[in-house]
């Protein structure tokens, strides 16, 4: 299961098998979930503080295994909170892209980086 | 593609042709994407605002369409991040778990909610 | 200077002679400083993670100071930041109070916790 | 009151005034407030997202009462927080910035901007 073709479903099953190790369903009401969701967000920002340019690109791949390890940390939370509310969400994130290309034709979006707002 | 089986790499492609159709890969440096992760686990808990318990839970699950679509703007960056990185999402995921399951082992951590660093 | 009824600009003052003395205002760029400010309000509700009602009204009781020092923390960028762009933050805080009491007027307000858009 | 020698005090004053007038301390709990002050922190980012260096500065100065605002709803949860917790805001401070003092000696952190752990 832990080859690179892993489904969504897959890395949701691993996920939530465990939480359920560690009988933590019991804490995981939505809003702490999606504060964690957060808290491991900002750790993925906070590799990058005070660094930009080239010297935060050299940071990065010195440190991507932390920045691999920090985006699965959001990716958990993702996947945790999808299952609760029986989202599936490989076909969640295919319907979105399709708004967000409604929302921003290639046409008027191509080469900006307004807000769809402003386009 | 858009079946419920798609994997991470699927999902990753799919993130990357609707950057590219755009031509947005200019705007996306590594803070600025790691800002938008942010942003938008911003939106998730936003849903979640001055609600709680029954009442949230209500809430959400007459919203579940809009918290589907801002986890899946979360996922976009992971994905595009990992993909600008050469992280190979789904086992950095499957490693990440490993390293969390030492850190919590389960005899000692079962049912509790405390961090590692105070079990 | 360390009375309680030191002014905005006295605090002001002492968090910007806190970074000359350490010469980090070449740091300083308004992005890094906003990333600061939030990482340091995660800092705050960090403190709130997994808790809720009695068990987290006496969870922060017991670390007052911890949450003091996270709210200082925050404070302490909400002062440089209004400082390196010359807002004066104590009549910025007291006009954007009137503009809030236009979005949110007393009578359609009051005991509403909806946003002004939803009012 | 609107003076630019407004004290911490004074500030909190209207602060609390425009909650109770609305009645809003009924959904003040310490989760949601916390939440909102980091919700605030990420619209004063947002407003630098996509942007750096000249650019950046020049997009700022244009939106500098947007930038005021911003920070002003950041410093109205500060301020809240701090009341309902009988936190001397100014106070602590010029406690923290003695304890960041003590964490970052001149001689040591002087023009470096490295975390006090790696000095």
């Amino acid at each position: 299961m832990s080859k690179p073709t892993a489904t969504i479903p897959d890395l949701t099953k691993l996920a939530i098998a465990f939480r359920d190790e560690r009988d933590w369903k019991q804490f995981h009401n939505p809003k702490d979930m999606a504060l964690s969701l957060m808290l491991e967000a900002a750790e993925v920002i906070e590799l990058m503080q005070w660094k930009s340019g080239q010297e935060l690109q050299a940071h990065l791949l010195a440190r991507r295994e932390a920045l691999a390890d920090e985006l699965s940390d959001v990716l958990y939370w993702v996947l945790t909170i999808a299952h609760d509310f029986q989202i599936d969400m490989a076909r969640a994130f295919v319907e979105k892209l399709k708004k967000s290309a409604k929302k921003y034709p290639v046409e008027k979006s191509r080469g900006r980086s307004s807000k769809y707002t402003e386009l």
